[in-house]
């Protein structure tokens, strides 16, 4: 049976679960992250000797390192799952069809998913538990530059899903790109891949697979100074958005400012620079506050660094117009005292998060209160914006009846009542 | 600008538009069919009669035909679309991060939806509708049959929008086999294509494009005779499920009998043979109903006649297994009057729908009552099952605050509260 068949078959026994058992098998993880921690320490030495000799630079070292404290979040992170409930089985919509024949469409597990992440063996442990606990079967392929700390972890989850009764082959490792690429041709089998690393990551993946893919290529956020701005809350929100954590995907990437906002953009630009950051700009605002001269490559760019592109608009509909056109879908803001125009940008701008008078910065699936983050999606459907545990689930539907056949409703010798319960 | 780009650009302001203005357009739109009747019913005989010139046969003529009737129902669903409420807004999550900082999730429209549909003029008013009142553009690619009845009726439906005020570039009509290859390549510009026709139609366009398809290319659906169903029930159930519209997708393909139930097979296959019904069973099955022999490849087929596989199974886990290997995960049920048996059976099937003692041909929009109906997806993400109009919206976070900055967050000077509202 190949891999993802595998998953496939695993997947049905975990969903078709009682939460207690997966309840079972989490803290059993739990006590295995405790139990294992000097070896698991062990397998992640192996990694960093290895990475430290190939030269890998010092911020990638810092993710691939696991330390006690490390594995003590982790171990938080179990077990905030097993506290926080069944995902699954909630009842979304419930209707009396006719006497005695009953339909409920009910959340039930999305079932296998394949999760390609970069070299940080913490997002085994993050995603393999999600996945348990929503009574979903996982793929997991992390960098290769983890391969010890990850098949140590790997075997943390199949060991815990066993001690649970439950088939350990809900979480398979996935070693080397040629299985990947082969299981990205497995639409029957996997029904989601979810790509956490950076664009090129999820654009190649995009690119390879027919499979839905869960995640965004791009956050080019938008910051839009209304001509009723505060300008010392501008500055405060555009600073933040753009130097909070600059590399982030909901980074403020353009800042657009109202032609009538430019007499007071003054104060923004000095807050900005003092607290380091380049400024772009356009003619007209460059006439204000100088900077740099704003090439066309620059408006839409994801700067990833304190870089802003500053341009300014005639109005509300142009800042509109330039967030579509400009903008990657991901989070736009606009600061603004007037509560109409603010409502306007909240119903015309078509992004994922929206917001009036709070930095980008917020667009993360903790900051919304969602629990685990599964990650931040750019796409319509399925999962729009920071998605929590909701994205690995879907629904069915359940129908309860007593024999009942279409063709009595087909030919009136009964009618269908269609009650909400 | 392109034909895609024009739809999404007017599904952007159609989205942001208020209900009063699209209930506008939809009672514009009623006034419209019955003020053109006459000519929407010229167009129509332009179409019948190069079609019957070209030999279209009797069933593909009558669904090409317009009638007054037929115009009636289609404006009694536009009337029940303004009637039925705006299905847009609804707040989904509503969570107070903290003062003054308030999270929304709101349901939004998709965007733009390319639909392709066979000679059935009528689905042009339907889906076009569905989308004008749910805040989406739509492009409409009709068979080639229905040209211009399609021609007429699109115009009906672009003149309601500006009658309204909306932009008329919210419903575009497509003719021709190379407009509908670009447009499949349009990622950035349509969210979802939906295929309404033949399994055919559905693999064709799966396999052509990269944006996702709501739809389903096969109906197998299995009906599982428990050891303690009642026969008479089993003979009802297994009759309509196969007789009352044996070309749906949703009409039962495969019959699994239990080994215990064997001995009481005898009436049910009596009853679908008086039904006009052509059984084709395994060996075991033939040894008590005879039948005619099922081959290997006639046990997942979809067979859309009166015809119908028999196997039996050695219990209820052999049933599950045979579903998850031949059927196509849209509807499965099982007759029992075992109450754990079928909640077994609900839990681990793992298909769109899953029915106890109801026929498979109750998975349905209408039936559900769901209301007007997109179309049934065997897919697991967005929409699964019956899909009314809320598969044609996703959603939108939105985060209305007073200057707040995430790193007040991050370094601990301010909590989060994230208190439902």
């Amino acid at each position: 049976m190949s891999v993802a068949l595998e998953a496939r078959t695993s997947s049905r026994v975990l969903g078709a679960s009682r939460f207690d058992q997966r309840q079972r098998a989490l803290e059993a993880l739990d006590t295995l992250l405790a139990e294992r921690e000097p070896a698991l320490l062990a397998a992640n030495r192996r990694d960093l000797e290895a990475a430290g000799a190939g030269g890998l630079d010092a911020a990638l070292l810092a993710r691939l390192r696991l330390s006690p404290e490390k594995l003590q979040t982790l171990r938080e992170g179990v077990r905030a799952l097993v506290a926080a409930g069944d995902p699954l089985g909630a009842v979304l919509r419930h209707t009396r069809l006719d006497d005695g024949l009953i339909l409920q469409q009910v959340r039930s597990p999305l079932g296998v998913v394949l999760v390609i992440f970069e070299s940080r063996p913490d997002a085994v442990v993050q995603i393999g538990s999600l996945a348990m606990a929503s009574g979903n079967a996982v793929l997991l392929k992390g960098g290769s530059e983890a391969r010890h700390s990850n098949a140590a972890l790997v075997a943390c989850l199949r060991d815990a899903l066993e001690a649970a009764g439950l088939p350990c082959n809900a979480v398979i490792g996935v070693e080397g790109r040629a299985a990947v690429a082969a299981l990205l041709d497995e639409h029957a089998c996997i029904d989601l891949v979810i790509p956490r690393g950076s664009g090129a990551l999820v654009r190649s993946i995009q690119a390879a697979t027919r499979i839905p893919v869960l995640g965004h290529a791009e956050g080019v956020c938008c910051l839009y100074l209304h001509r009723d701005a505060d300008p010392a809350m501008a500055a405060r929100v555009a600073v933040d958005g753009k130097t909070d954590y600059p590399s982030a995907c909901n980074a403020t990437e353009l800042l657009l400012v109202d032609a009538a906002f430019l007499p007071r953009l003054e104060p923004v630009a000095q807050a900005l620079a003092e607290a380091g950051v380049t400024l772009w700009a356009d003619e007209r605002a460059r006439a204000v506050i100088g900077g740099r001269v704003l090439a066309p490559q620059h408006v839409g760019k994801e700067w990833g660094s304190l870089d802003l592109s500053v341009m300014v608009v005639d109005d509300l509909q142009a800042a509109v117009d330039a967030i579509h056109r400009h903008g990657s879908g991901h989070t736009e803001a606009i600061v603004t005292s007037d509560a109409a125009a603010a409502e306007a940008f909240l119903a015309q701008v078509d992004s994922a998060s929206v917001f009036h008078n709070a930095s980008t910065r917020f667009a993360d699936g903790y900051r919304y209160g969602l629990g685990a983050e599964v990650g931040i999606s750019t796409g319509r459907l399925h999962a729009r914006g920071p998605v929590g545990v909701e994205g690995l689930t879907t629904t069915r539907w359940l129908l309860r009846g007593s024999g009942q056949c279409a063709s009595d409703y087909g030919a009136g010798r009964r009618s269908f009542r269609h009650e909400p319960i």
